[in-house]
C-alpha cells in the first residue's frame, strides 16, 4: 500500500501555495496556483472553461469598490424602469429583472438542498462501507440495510443481513483473526478514500481544500478570488467532501456545505446580468446562500440566517436578510423532503427530549464554559502553530502525502474505539441523546430496575460497569478527536470544523453530565440535589453533551447568536437556551481573554487576506496623515494635471508607475483636486484615442470641460478625458482620526480614499494601506484592537 | 354621564400638537408641547424632574452627529484603557465601564419583564371587571376566579363564585332587565377607564399617547426628543395602557410594551456616563430594549431581536445583536417566572398543535395573503385619511372627548357580540385553538358523535347551528374590529397595533378554515381533498386563523422575517413555517403594490419626522450640487476665515444667522475647506475668551497654527480658536450622485456634510437637505424611491 506523493512531481510542487488557495501572495502580486505554471492565467486551461465570473471588471486578487458598484446597479435599474413603458419586450425584461432575485435565491435554495442530500446520503454509506457492506443491497448503510430487515435495534455488530469484511472474507465466526481483517479493511479504505479525495482537489479544483469559510468571508467583505465559486470547485468539492467524511478523517461537512452553497449561489448568479456582472450585488445571492448552506447543514433555517449576518456576511441589507432567509428555508424544505436519515430530520442529531434543567446546573454549564473557551483557545494557537509549520517548512511540498499519513494515523488510532470508530454525526447523536428503555449499549448501561414501558423520562439509577468502560472509552476518544483536529484543519481536502468541535465538546460534556448524575443518584441527600427525588431524575445527560459541544463550538469559532439559535433550533424548544446561552457567553468571554478572534480570523490572518474586520474596533490616535501614502519623506504622489499633460507625459507615467488608480489635480503646484482616474481605464482611453481619434504623443490631453477654444494653430488634435476620470471620490482631511477613516472604509467598502488638507491633496488611502495600519499598530500594541 | 372636555380650556387646547408629540414643527422650530406654554422648556416643570436625559449635548428635536459620538466614545475607552494599570480605582473603574452594557441590560431586561407582567396581570383583570367581579378575592380575574374553585371550564356566563353586575346588583336570575344593566356597567366602566387613560397621559406624560414605534424609530435613527422616554412617560404609559386594553378600545399593548422596554433602557443607561452622556452608545441600549419589549409581547425573544433589527433599530452593530438577544431572553424569563396567564406560556395566544398542512392549502394560504395585503394597504389609507382630518380640522382641539366617544361607541357596539365583548387576545386564544371535545362553545358546535378521549387529532365533522351563528357573529366582530382599529389608532393613549391587526386577520382566516374544513367534510371525493379520507382530518382552523393573523400583520407593517418568526415561536415547530412565509411575502407584495410603506413609516411621513429610510433606494440622477445649499441664485453661504476676521465679525456673523455650523475657508476668495465649526461651540468659546483672555471686539480672532510671530505693537490680543473646529469634516465633491449621499449619510449617521469642486467649498448639506430633497423628487415622481 505506497501511495505515491514523491517530490518527483518537481517543479509543480514548488509552486504549491501554503495556504491552497494562492492568496497568501495577493501583496506581492504573483499569483501562483497550485499545479503549477499559473495555470489560471492561461485561458484556455481546464479549470477556467467552467469559470463563471471571468467576466468581471475586476483583476483576479482585487479589491472591489461598493459604492461604484451599487451605483451603476442603480443606474441600470433606473434605466430599465425608465424604458418598461416603451414596448412589450422591455416590460418584460423589466419584471425579469426586478424578479431576478427571487429566481435565484429559489434556485440557489433548490441546489443546495438537492446537494446536502446527495452529499449526506454518500457519506453516510461511504462511511459504514469501512466497516462492511449490505448483502443484498450494497448501497444501502448499515442502519437502512438493518431497517429493511426489520431489525431497528442493531447493536455494534449490525444485523444479520449486513455483512463487516471479514464475514465477506472468511466466515461468520467472530474471532482474532476477524477482527484483524476488519482492521485492515477499516484501514486501507480510510486511506483510499483520503487518497481519493487529496488527488480530486489537486487534479481538479485546489480551492475546494479546506472549509472555505475565510475565504467566502474575504470574499463577501468585497475581494475578489476568481474560480473559487467555480462549478469544478463546487463538483469537486462535493465528491471530495464525501470520500474525506468517509474516509473518518477528524472533519466535518458543515464549513464545506457553506462553500457548496455559495458556489450554486455564483452558479446561478450566472444566468442574470444584474448579478454577474455586478460584483457588489453577486455578494448578496453569496450571503444569501451561506445561510442556506448552514442551514442544511444544521436543519437550522434561522440559525443559518443568523450565521451569515453574525459570521460570514460583510454588507447585510435588509433585503439580503428576507432572502437568505427564504433561501434558508427553501434548502432546508428541499432537503427534508429528500430525507438523508429517513428521521424526518435534517441532521442526525436532532434532539427530542425537554426535561426542564435547575437553576443550579448553570454552575456545571459556566464550568463547561470555560473548558470550552480554554478548548478553543488551545485548539487556536496550536492549529494556527501547525499551519505556519507546515507554511515554513518543506511539509507544504508534500500534501498528498501529508493527508494519506494523515489518515493512515486516524484509522489506526480510531478503530479500536467504538466512540472514535463510528461516524462522528453519529456518535454525537448518541451522546445529545438520553437513555431510554431499549438503549443497551455500554452508554447506557444503568441498574434500571423498572419494566419496559414507554414513558420519556427514566429515573437516575446506580451505573454499572459498562458506563464505567464507555466513560474510559469516551475521554480517549476526546484526547484522540482534539489532538487529530488540530492536525487535520488545514490539509488539502475539504475540512470542516464544526463536526470534530461539537464531538471534542459533546464527549466532554457527557463525561461531565453522567458524572454529576451519579453523583445525584449518589447523594440525594445533599442540598442542591434535594429537588430531583420527587421525579427521580433532574440531569439530563445529553443536555450536558449539548451545553459542552455550544461551548467547545463557541471557543473555537467565537460565534455568539447564531450558535444558540442553531443549537436551540436542534431542540426546537426554549427551555435549554438559558443553558446555552451562559456557556456560550462564558467560552466566548475565556477565549477572548488568550487569543484574539475566532479560528477564521485567525486563519484570515495567518493567510494575510485584506478582510478588515467590523467585530474590532480601532482605538489608535493615528490620523489619517499616518495612514496614507506617500508618507513624510517618500516620493511625491503620482498625479495627472487637468490641462498640461500629453499623450506622452501621461504613457510614460503609466509605464512608471504601478499605481492602480492616479488622482488628477488642477496643477502640480494648487494640488487642488478635480478627481481619480484609474489606470485600467486611462490606459483604455488613451489607447482609443491613438486609434480612433489620430491622438499623437504630443497631443495635449485634458480632463476638463475650460478646454482652451482656440487652440495654436499647428497643435495636434487635443483630446478631453474628462470621461474616465471619477469626479467623486471619496475624501477625507489629513486631520481625520485613523478609526474614522477605518469605518469609513468598513462601513461604505471603499477601495480609495484620498486625503485633502485645506483643500490640497495631500496623499491616498487604499484598503490595503488600511489593513497594513491595523496591521503595524497590531503588533506594536497586541491589545489595542479590542473586539467589541 | 357627561365627560368634561369642552374648549373652555382656551389656549392650551390650541397648541395642541396632533401628533401628540410636538414634534411635526419641528423643522419650524417652535417645539410647543401639548398642555401649552412650552411646558418642557421651563426647566423646573414637573415632567423634567425625573428626565433623565437634560444633559445631553445636543438640543431637543436635533440630530445626533454618529461619527463624532463613537469617535468620542473611542476616545473615552482609550483613556481609560490606558489608565487601568495606575491606580486599584482605576481598575475598577474599567471593568465597570467595560461590563457597563451588560449590567444595563440585564437590568432592562428584568425591568422590561417585570413591567410586562404586571401590564398583563393588571389587562386581564380589568378587562374582566367590566363584566364583573370574583365575589371573595375581588383582585382575581374570571378565570383564576373560577380556577380557584375547580371550575375550568367557566362558560359564557362563569362560574357560581363569578359575579356579574347584574348579580350584584339585582340577583341571580337571568333576564332581559340583567341583561341591560350589565350592558350599562360594561359601557360605563369602558367610558371610564378611557377616560381616566386620556387624562392621565394629558396630565402626566403627553408623550405616553399613540404606539410610540414611529417616534422609535427616529429617535434611534439619530433624533432627539427629550422626555420622550422619561420616566413619567415610562410610569404613565404602563398604567394607561391597563386602562386603554381594558377599556375595550380596539388596540393592543404590544407595541406600548416597546415604548416602556425603551424607556426602562433609557432609565437604566443614566446609571453609566459611557451610555448616558452619548447618544449614540445609548441607542445600542435602545435598540436591545426594543427587542425584549417585543420579545414579552409575543413571548418571542429571537422574533424580537429580528423586529429590533428589522423594523426598529438603525444602526445594529454584532454587539448589539448579541446583546439584544440577551436582553430579549432574560425579558423573557423574567416573564415566564412571573407567569401572567398561569399556563407556562408567555403569551395567550400560544399554540400547541402541529398537525401537518397539505401542499393544495397555500392555495387557500395566498389568498389570504392578498386579502391581508388588501387590507393593510386600506387600513393604511383610511387610518392616514383619518389622522389627516384630525390634524386639519377641529377634533385636534378635544382629543379627550374623541377617546370618551370612541370607547362609548366601542362599547355599545362591542357589548351586544360575544366576540368583540371578550378581551382580544382571548379571542385570537379562542380563534388559534383547535376545537377539543371539551369545547362545547359555538364556535366548536360539531356534530361529533366519538366518545371524549384524550387524543389531539380529531376528525372533521359536520358544523351545527352553533357554528353557523358564530361564523356570523364573526364576521360582524370582523367588520367592527376593521372600523374601530381605523379610528382608533392615532387617539391619545397608548395604542398599539399588533392585536387589534393579528384579531382582524384571524377572525377572515378561521372563516376561510372553517368553510374549507367543511368543503373538504361535504366533498371528500374531491381530487384535493382525497388524500383526508385517511385521517379523517386535514383542515385545520385554528392554523388558517394564524396564517390570516400574520398576511394582516404582514400587510399593515410590511414586516418580514421578524413576522414569520414570531408566528413561528408562537408555535415553536417548522411546521407551518411556508404557509406563513406564503401569506406574509404576498400580502407584502400585494401591500406594496397599494401603499408606499408600512404603517410606521406612513405615520412618520404624515408627522414629518426626520428619519432616513434605509429601506428605500434613492435612484435620481441628482448630484450633490442639486442638495446642497445655498442653492443656485440664493446668497453665498456664510462662512468664517481662518485669519482675517475679529471677534466682532464673528459675534455679528453668529447674531444675523442662524446656521447651526459654519465652515471655516483660508479665504473668502479661494474658499479652500479648513474644517467646520458649530455654532454653540463657537459662541461659548468666543464668550471664554472675552471673559478670560480680554479679547475685545477688534481681537483677531486665528482658526490656524499659521499665527503671525510678531503681531502689530498696538493691536488688541488675538486669540486662537483652532481648538473649536473640526478639522475632519465629511466631503463630498459637487459631481457625486445624490444617491451615494444618501448613502453616506445613512451608514455613517451623518449630521453636516460640506461639498466642494477642485478643492474649493461650495456649499453645505445636512441631514434636513437630504430628506428634503428625497421629499421633493418623491413627491414629484412617486415612484421614484423604490422601496428594495
Amino acid at each position: 500500500m505506497e501511495l505515491d506523493d514523491s517530490p518527483s512531481e518537481g517543479e509543480d510542487e514548488q509552486l504549491l501555495d501554503v495556504s491552497g488557495l494562492g492568496v497568501a501572495t495577493w501583496q506581492r502580486g504573483d499569483h501562483r496556483r497550485w499545479g503549477g505554471t499559473n495555470r489560471k492565467e492561461s485561458t484556455g486551461a481546464f479549470q477556467d472553461i467552467l469559470s463563471v465570473d471571468s467576466t468581471s471588471q475586476y483583476d483576479d486578487f482585487h479589491t472591489i469598490d461598493w459604492v461604484r458598484d451599487v451605483q451603476k446597479y442603480r443606474n441600470q435599474r433606473k434605466e430599465i424602469l425608465k424604458k418598461r413603458h416603451d414596448s412589450l419586450r422591455n416590460k418584460i425584461y423589466f419584471y425579469l429583472y426586478s424578479g431576478a432575485g427571487w429566481i435565484v435565491i429559489s434556485l440557489v435554495g433548490l441546489a443546495t438542498g438537492l446537494c446536502a442530500g446527495i452529499i449526506d446520503i454518500g457519506a453516510s454509506w461511504l462511511s459504514d462501507v469501512k466497516l462492511g457492506i449490505c448483502a443484498n443491497a450494497f448501497w444501502l448503510n448499515q442502519e437502512e440495510c438493518c431497517w429493511f430487515q426489520n431489525n431497528t435495534a442493531f447493536g455494534e455488530e449490525g444485523c444479520s443481513e449486513w455483512y463487516t469484511w471479514s464475514e465477506i472474507f472468511r466466515d461468520k465466526s467472530i474471532n482474532a483473526g476477524s477482527y484483524i481483517i476488519n482492521y485492515i479493511c477499516f484501514v486501507l479504505l480510510s486511506v483510499s478514500m483520503a487518497s481519493l479525495a487529496v488527488l480530486f482537489v489537486r487534479a481538479f479544483a485546489p480551492y475546494a481544500s479546506g472549509s472555505g469559510i475565510p475565504e467566502i468571508k474575504t470574499i463577501l467583505s468585497g475581494f475578489i478570488i476568481r474560480g473559487y465559486f467555480g462549478v469544478w470547485t463546487l463538483i469537486t468539492k462535493s465528491v471530495t467532501m464525501v470520500l474525506a467524511v468517509a474516509a473518518g478523517l477528524s472533519l466535518g461537512k458543515e464549513g464545506p456545505l457553506v462553500h457548496v452553497a455559495c458556489c450554486c449561489g455564483n452558479l446561478f448568479a450566472y444566468l442574470f446580468p444584474k448579478y454577474h456582472l455586478n460584483e457588489a450585488k453577486k455578494r448578496e445571492i453569496l450571503s444569501a446562500a451561506s445561510a442556506a448552506g448552514v442551514s442544511v447543514a444544521f436543519g437550522a433555517p434561522i440559525g443559518g440566517v443568523l450565521f451569515s449576518l453574525e459570521e460570514v456576511s460583510y454588507y447585510f441589507p435588509l433585503k439580503t436578510l428576507w432572502r437568505s432567509f427564504f433561501c434558508a428555508l427553501v434548502a432546508a424544505s428541499i432537503l427534508r423532503w429528500i430525507n438523508p436519515f429517513g428521521t424526518d430530520h435534517l441532521v442526525m442529531f436532532y434532539v427530542e427530549y425537554d426535561t426542564p434543567w435547575s437553576f443550579y446546573e448553570l454552575i456545571p454549564f459556566a464550568v463547561l464554559g470555560v473548558l470550552g473557551g480554554l478548548y478553543g483557545a488551545m485548539f487556536i494557537k496550536l492549529n494556527l502553530w501547525w499551519c505556519r509549520y507546515r507554511k515554513n517548512s518543506n511539509l507544504k511540498r508534500y500534501p498528498v502525502l501529508e493527508v494519506v499519513i494523515l489518515a493512515l494515523i486516524t484509522a489506526i488510532v480510531s478503530y479500536p474505539n467504538p466512540y472514535t470508530r463510528q461516524n462522528s454525526s453519529r456518535l454525537i447523536a448518541n451522546l445529545f441523546k438520553e437513555c431510554g428503555p431499549e438503549d443497551d449499549t455500554d452508554l447506557c448501561d444503568y441498574q434500571r430496575n423498572f419494566t419496559r414501558v414507554d414513558q420519556s423520562i427514566y429515573p437516575s439509577a446506580a451505573a454499572r460497569p459498562g458506563l464505567k468502560n464507555a466513560l474510559w472509552q469516551l475521554s480517549f476518544a476526546l484526547v484522540v478527536k482534539a489532538a487529530l483536529t488540530v492536525f487535520t484543519f488545514g490539509i488539502k481536502v475539504p475540512a470542516g470544523l464544526f463536526i470534530p468541535t461539537i464531538a471534542v465538546g459533546a464527549i466532554a460534556g457527557r463525561i461531565i453530565g453522567v458524572s454529576m448524575e451519579q453523583m445525584a443518584f449518589n447523594h440525594p441527600a445533599w442540598f442542591i440535589f434535594r429537588s430531583c427525588s420527587a421525579t427521580g431524575k433532574c440531569i439530563t445527560a445529553g443536555l450536558y453533551a449539548m451545553v459542552g459541544a455550544a461551548a467547545c463550538l463557541g471557543g473555537v469559532t467565537r460565534m455568539t447568536v447564531s450558535l444558540v439559535v442553531i443549537m436551540f433550533e436542534l431542540t426546537g424548544g426554549l427551555v435549554y437556551i438559558v443553558p446555552l446561552m451562559v456557556a456560550v457567553v462564558i467560552s466566548k468571554w475565556v477565549g477572548d481573554a488568550f487569543t484574539k478572534g475566532g479560528i477564521y480570523d485567525s486563519h484570515i490572518e495567518l493567510n494575510d487576506y485584506p478582510f478588515l474586520d467590523s467585530k474590532r474596533d480601532f482605538i489608535h490616535n493615528t490620523l489619517a496623515s499616518d495612514v496614507m501614502r506617500p508618507r513624510r519623506g517618500m516620493p511625491e504622489l503620482a498625479v495627472v494635471t487637468q490641462d498640461n499633460m500629453t499623450m506622452e507625459d501621461i504613457e510614460i507615467l503609466l509605464s512608471e508607475t504601478t499605481f492602480n488608480a492616479f488622482p488628477v489635480v488642477v496643477s502640480k503646484e494648487s494640488k487642488r483636486l478635480v478627481g481619480l482616474v484609474y489606470r485600467k481605464e486611462l490606459a483604455q482611453a488613451l489607447r482609443k484615442s491613438r486609434n480612433k481619434y489620430d491622438a499623437v504623443s504630443q497631443s495635449k490631453v485634458y480632463f476638463t470641460n475650460d478646454v482652451p477654444l482656440y487652440p495654436a494653430p499647428d497643435a495636434p488634435t487635443s483630446i478631453n478625458l474628462l470621461y474616465v476620470v471619477d469626479q467623486s471620490p471619496f475624501q477625507v482631511t489629513n486631520q481625520t482620526p485613523a478609526s474614522t477613516v477605518v469605518e469609513i472604509f468598513r462601513k461604505l467598502g471603499l477601495r480609495t480614499c484620498l486625503v485633502t488638507q485645506n483643500g490640497t491633496l495631500q496623499g491616498i488611502i487604499t484598503k490595503k494601506d488600511v489593513l497594513g495600519h491595523i496591521g503595524a499598530l497590531d503588533s506594536i500594541h497586541p491589545d489595542s484592537m479590542l473586539y467589541q
